[in-house]
């Protein structure tokens, strides 16, 4: 029995989350979970799997949570998350919650040697260096749950770090794969929020749409897997099947395929090193498929790809500069305060007026974020 | 340095291997090598890679060799394949033979303990229970070097036997793709012999045409990974890029893709468990290839695959029938003895007439493929 603690269970591969363990209850336990603030889901969760902790987002949560369950531990907000994230009980730590809050209960979780399947971009993103040698000297482990990060992972299987020769990361392209400058200049919010094969959150969707989701991939699969950003490609496939490939250094080339279905990455992030059945998954089937397609990432006009890169090879602190921009930029373009190609704009802004620092401490970083977010909205 | 016998140089296989080991003389040595009727391109082989030993099919070659060179050892048709089968000095036994010549030096090498870097495909088709009692008995091991078996072994490297759900061979589909029974009654010798994706052999070109050639690899897959033919899918795949699938039972599918090159697959069975440098050949371009298609084979047409699924799973000694009966038949077929389609005639025929026995011995494995042999010669 795998105990486990979901942060995030509410949230889109929270629930996916919930519902592999709801498959396998002989298999795996929550010991623990947290929403932010749908407290009606997590008090479901709560009933239906009993857990030990939870951590809310809010304080009326919290206190409805408290009535039902009078013996259950409620924690609240950012700190209930670190709690979470440092709980004795639990095996394998899955970190799905978004944005920077992320972070910090992944690093407890990570500083108590615990599997961490991590569903958190911003965690390597930001601070990819510092996780890394944390990992190592805690002896935790880091199980990618990010269906292409899960999809090189698991074609890393059948080969060395060592013989790796290329990363090659699949994109769908987004809904606006195909379209100039001239036309996302008149894209509207409605349009972004439209994503042709995965149902996500909005944040994650947007990012899908100006190929921001694909550079945080990229920069994320650099501290994963320890490969340079030359030998990471980004190939464009709209029917995302190909979840993503390795090329070996006698060129062969391993791929990990299935339907779009969070399930089979969560699960295998849980499960691993063994594969078990997974009844909610529908097979792969590549005759109904017919047909595969494959092209380059047009990264001038989508230029959250080609920034990523940039802020992956200068380094240190530039990710997070990276990251940090467009979390602020896709919300101002969420709340209608700026055109859709202002977040590209934003994002360059910020690179170009940042002078790289190493990244020595999560405070240091907290305080990076905290202090371009506060430009960056004085500006909008 | 790893120590190899080729059995089987001069061929299309055998060629791609003296490449590999060209390319890696640090890695690769060879001790001994055969041919068949080629004795000229031998000498060329023997004149740059000095094998301690050689064997050939005729006696005017054998006659040629020893002339040139007194000091090398060299044997004569199929006592002296089975001879290098069996040397000591070979880690590893290259079996790129073709027919039933292939089964007996490969159990040579297997009695010996080494490592069958195997691209005999009668050898498992013909004798795979027999074979692989002798591969756990002497403590052999066999690495596959077709396309596609070599890619269902690499990607079953990201997961274990007992995880498999299905494994899933692809299939150019030959020359003859999406034509009819009635487009096949016209078929010529020339047409059958032009092969869209791979430079090989006549005899393995046509079984391509007839889809016979699939069907021996999916009786090979069975004996190879021991899996039930009803958990082994054939879809065809006109590119040949994806070489072949397994889905695991979590639904994930692992998938080995390249340009249709065998120095690929030959290479890794050489360095497995490592993989190592191949600068002969090109990177899969995705980008380039633009688009991959899948689509059902039609059984109905192409009977070949019909017929090994229903020989595979009569079981005993029908796959031996199913072999036999189509080499004799594509020999018939290559000196415009008969017509194409008679090709599934003289299997169906065969197949039909017969009562699977038990096999037990290569001896009885000859006896009956000899007489299969000569009551079908006699009648045609």
């Amino acid at each position: 029995m795998k105990k486990i603690t979901i942060l995030g269970s509410t949230g889109s591969i929270g629930t996916s989350a919930i519902d592999v363990i709801r498959a396998h209850r002989d298999k795996f336990e929550i010991v623990a979970m947290s929403a932010h603030g749908n407290h009606k889901l997590l008090m479901e969760q709560i009933e239906e799997f009993s857990p030990k902790y939870v951590s809310i987002g809010t304080e009326d949560g919290k206190k409805a949570i408290e009535e039902k369950y009078p013996e259950l531990t409620v924690y609240l907000g950012e700190d209930g998350l670190k709690k979470l994230g440092a709980l004795d009980e639990a095996e394998i730590v899955l970190t799905a919650v978004s944005g920077n809050v992320g972070i910090e209960a992944t690093v407890e979780a990570v500083k108590k040697g615990k599997r961490i399947a991590l569903a958190n971009k911003e965690t390597l993103v930001c601070a990819g260096k510092l996780i890394n040698q944390m990992v190592k000297e805690y002896g935790a482990e880091i199980i990618p749950v990010d269906s292409e990060h899960s999809a090189l992972f698991q074609s890393l299987e059948s080969g060395k770090k060592s013989e790796v020769r290329k990363l090659i990361i699949t994109a769908s392209g987004g809904p606006f794969r195909g379209r100039t400058v001239e036309d996302l200049k008149k894209v509207k919010l409605e349009d972004a929020l439209k994503h042709p094969n995965w149902a996500m959150g909005r944040k994650i969707t947007i990012d899908s749409s100006t190929l921001v989701n694909k550079g945080l991939e990229v920069i994320e699969a650099h501290y994963l897997f320890g490969i340079d950003y030359d030998d990471i490609d980004v190939v464009v496939h709209p029917q995302s099947i190909v979840h993503s490939l390795v090329e070996f250094t006698d060129k062969s080339v391993i791929a990990q395929l299935g339907i779009t279905d969070m399930k089979v990455p969560i699960q295998y992030a849980f499960s691993y090193p063994e594969r078990i059945e997974n009844n909610l998954t529908e097979s792969l089937d590549l005759v109904k498929l017919s047909q595969l397609d494959f092209e380059a990432p047009d990264m001038e006009v989508f230029k959250g790809l080609k920034f990523a890169f940039e802020a992956g090879k200068a380094g240190m602190s530039m990710p997070l500069i990276y990251n940090t921009a467009n979390e602020v930029a896709v919300d101002l373009f969420l709340n209608k305060k700026i055109e859709y190609l202002e977040i590209y704009k934003i994002i360059e802004d910020a690179m170009r007026e940042h002078t790289p620092v190493e990244l020595i401490s999560i405070e240091q970083i907290k305080k990076i974020d905290k202090e371009l977010r506060e430009s960056i909205y004085m500006k909008y």
